[in-house]
């Protein structure tokens, strides 16, 4: 067993990587602009073939009257919170307690926007309709993200989706679509992506999860939200001269992935199954509902190391570049499912999953 | 004389443009990656190789300690300014009537950063030391454009400069330079970009100016400064997972064009020259101190938009794709000379402005 390698080092060492597409380098972008004319002119600050072009396509796919492309979701969804809050004069937003506005963004919809931010149920769950219809303050907008990326990738049922959208119309709230991963959880919804944003006021995808594009992001919804949210995106520093690179990545890579998703949840069906046979190992969700899921091992961070070092080195077979302390003997690393999975061959899987359940054996 | 033609389509169909460095198109993206080797990493929110040195490179040619990449300038200066706005607690900041700040940006720095902001000198001219002097509210920071691009890239003599940054530091005001065309007015100043940017305590540079990239933006000064703003950017929703296509892109166009900069200088003033013995034209500046000036004209913009047609269909040569009304009998456009002025056969150039001057001449 090497000791002097890091995990990293070794998992990049390893020829058959489990998640994702493939590495994050030059060839993306390479790809995606082969076949692509030197004469397509750039998007221009917004306006333009390339862009205009790429908004209706992805307005059409969501259900809504228009979209706007956007350089990150950060900047989509700040916006879109600022513009319901300011529509009803309340600078008060609700959310999930883990939304990535709460713990990735330093305070942005805060420091920037001034919205106090309500958060909705225990950290290691879902928001239910009970969770909204037991908040005590008033709040202009509520977003939920699909699926609950901190927590594995966990999704409510459909019908609590359905619940959740009627009770907030009634009582006059926005609901945000947190969707970064929205086309991931249409296979277990077995539901179309306007059939989910129709239960939403306002709805942001990424292009860079399972699209797997380079940068970017889209925000979708009425005529009017959308023609304040590029004010806003003109504020923010967003409105860039060209967004072409990722527009046209974006474009190629959802041509590419939007009918694999399916693909990709069963697989990180079959996926977590693997891992659920070892020892001292669980998935959260158990039954994945996505693309992703999270591996939580009843190991220490300095333990489980060398053991998943081993695996790559004796099988080739790399599960993650890295493992988060959870606490003195536990810790976990997120699984997406992505082109790569099905370019490994069973037995080598098979072969790793042996000895990882070995080793584990042995601690 | 075409009259169903607009005045863009007659540009873009000439041989020969006076203007920038050639189309916005998609080549430029694929030119710069063309030698680029496909497992070149991509940057990680900010870190990895190729952020890191550009920035690195980039702080070296500014003579500051450390910069960091941006995805706009209106993202990097609303930063810059906030930074040193909370460090005095102090929200006000000074700048020229039509810096980009108060004119192209939909009031961000207002909106989102609650910044009050004190507009300094006429509209027509550039900031002096006695504005700074006489005015009347305490602000945190002054920002000066270099050039003055809305008044056709003017500039103060770099004694006005010296003497400004004197006195802001021992008023302990902040000094920031709007630099978005700055090498372009190092040869009129004959300073390196680190004698210039000493004078101020922090610095935006574009990439997409003069140099010629895609997009981008870059922000330099002390240590604390730039971890400061490393926060904001998050928060802007400007720390995108990948910046290299405008990375890399800048780049390799500085590397190209850095040192063209004193060509692009004595072309503008070749060029204005030119206009200037037309009848009823004038540049701004009347000899260029960059590679940019406007041209104004004493001519309604439909009577002029006809004649500036008939040059482009009979000589090739094409001007500007746009025409912007001042007044009834007036309108104006800006050139920035790039590399294409010099790939135009020089009796082309004759041919089109004796043309231009007889169709003025006859108005």
């Amino acid at each position: 067993m090497s000791v002097n390698k890091t995990l990293l080092e070794a998992f990049k060492e390893t020829p058959y990587k489990t998640n994702g597409h493939g590495s994050r380098n030059a060839a993306v972008l390479k790809e995606a602009f082969e076949h692509v004319a030197s004469e397509t002119e750039s998007d221009m600050y917004g306006t333009g073939k390339v862009i205009e072009d790429f908004q209706t396509e992805m307005a059409e796919m969501l259900g809504k009257e228009a979209s706007v492309f956007f350089p990150s979701g950060t900047m989509a969804q700040q916006i879109a919170l600022r513009i319901w809050c300011d529509e009803k004069e309340l600078k008060k937003a609700a959310y999930h307690p883990l939304s990535h506005l709460e713990i990735h963004e330093e305070d942005g919809i805060k420091e920037l926007h001034g919205i106090e931010t309500v958060l909705l149920a225990d950290k290691d769950r879902v928001i239910t309709l009970e969770d909204i219809q037991n908040m005590k303050e008033e709040v202009a907008v509520i977003l939920l993200e699909l699926p609950q990326r901190e927590i594995g990738g966990q999704l409510p049922e459909f019908e609590t989706l359905q619940s959740i959208s009627k009770y907030c119309r009634e009582k006059g709230i926005k609901l945000h679509l947190d969707g970064a991963r929205l086309l991931e959880v249409l296979p277990y919804y077995r539901k179309s992506a306007s059939e989910v944003c129709s239960l939403f006021d306002s709805v942001y995808i990424s292009v860079y999860k399972g699209i797997g594009g380079i940068a970017g992001a889209v925000l979708a919804g009425g005529e009017e939200f959308i023609k304040k949210s590029k004010v806003w995106k003109r504020r923010h520093g967003g409105d860039l001269i060209s967004l072409y690179p990722y527009i046209i990545s974006a474009d190629y890579y959802l041509d590419q992935r939007a009918g694999k998703m399916e693909q990709y949840y069963h697989n990180a069906v079959e996926f977590a199954h693997l891992y659920n046979e070892c020892e001292k190992v669980s998935t959260l969700p158990e039954v994945p509902v996505s693309n992703m899921f999270h591996v939580h091992y009843a190991a220490a961070k300095e333990t489980l190391e060398p053991i998943l070092i081993d695996v790559y080195e004796k099988t080739g077979v790399g599960l993650s570049g890295y493992v988060r302390e959870t606490g003195e003997a536990s810790c976990y690393y997120e699984v997406s499912i992505g082109d790569l999975y099905d370019t490994i061959p069973k037995e080598k899987l098979k072969e790793a999953f042996t000895l990882l359940n070995e080793n584990l054996k042995q601690i």
